[in-house]
């Protein structure tokens, strides 16, 4: 969504726009073990992360949360606030995978003024995989203020 | 070798201390791509690199370089300059392999009242196998001066 989107504008029960990453590519990881610092060799080490057994290198935790963050961000626009963000992994993302995350309004509120809402946020896979659950609360600016 | 090393101890035929690294490993070469940008996945990405025909991912060739510069750096000191510096890429160096780096000075000489050492370079695996081989020339500040 581009633009700016106000509180007046949301409802309880919207499903903001969703965001699909991927496929995943292995050199993905490589950039993100750059850009975190997290080096863990279970990401990025197929050797490794086989003899660990796993059938193969997979994403990053926090990378999965980036996703779901990038779609918040996207859809709450320049003039929103970003108030609180947690997910819990469920399953791992791997190489191949096409991540969809989704997010719905499950509460709107105002509070000293300020205009809230609170998502329900989910990641799956193209095969239907939960790979994150999660919730945010986001300031939205009001057409009124 | 700690401390300044000076035109006048060096000699034509003397070899330099020996740097050794390794055994490499997959994390290097994966920080070394975060680190240089090079993200070619022929050096990250293990099933990239066997579908294209090789064993395994292997080092950069700017990393196998790196390991001669920075044998030529520990030994020329802090009041050395590194005035030119060439190699040929002879080989790759896989994960696991120890590669040993070795320089001997071939000439020394003085010019403009400078002193200048001309060495010889070569990086080599455990199993002999030459990956590097190359050139530079250093100035080594004179006791004299």
């Amino acid at each position: 969504m581009s633009g700016q989107v106000y509180f007046e504008d949301v409802h309880e029960g919207d499903s903001i726009p969703a965001l699909v990453k991927g496929p995943l590519e292995r050199i993905q990881l490589v950039k993100y073990a750059g850009a975190s610092g997290d080096f863990n060799p279970i990401h990025v080490d197929e050797v490794y992360a086989q003899a660990a057994g796993m059938k193969s290198v997979f994403a990053h935790g926090m990378l999965s949360m980036a996703f779901v963050g990038q779609m918040l961000t996207d859809w709450m626009g320049p003039l929103g606030e970003l108030k609180r963000f947690q997910v819990r992994f469920s399953a791992v993302a791997w190489p191949g995978d096409v991540i969809t995350s989704t997010g719905t309004t499950v509460r709107h509120w105002e509070e000293k003024g300020e205009g809230l809402v609170e998502l329900a946020l989910e990641s799956k896979s193209q095969e239907g995989t939960v790979t994150v659950k999660g919730a945010a609360c986001v300031r939205l600016p009001r057409r009124s203020a």
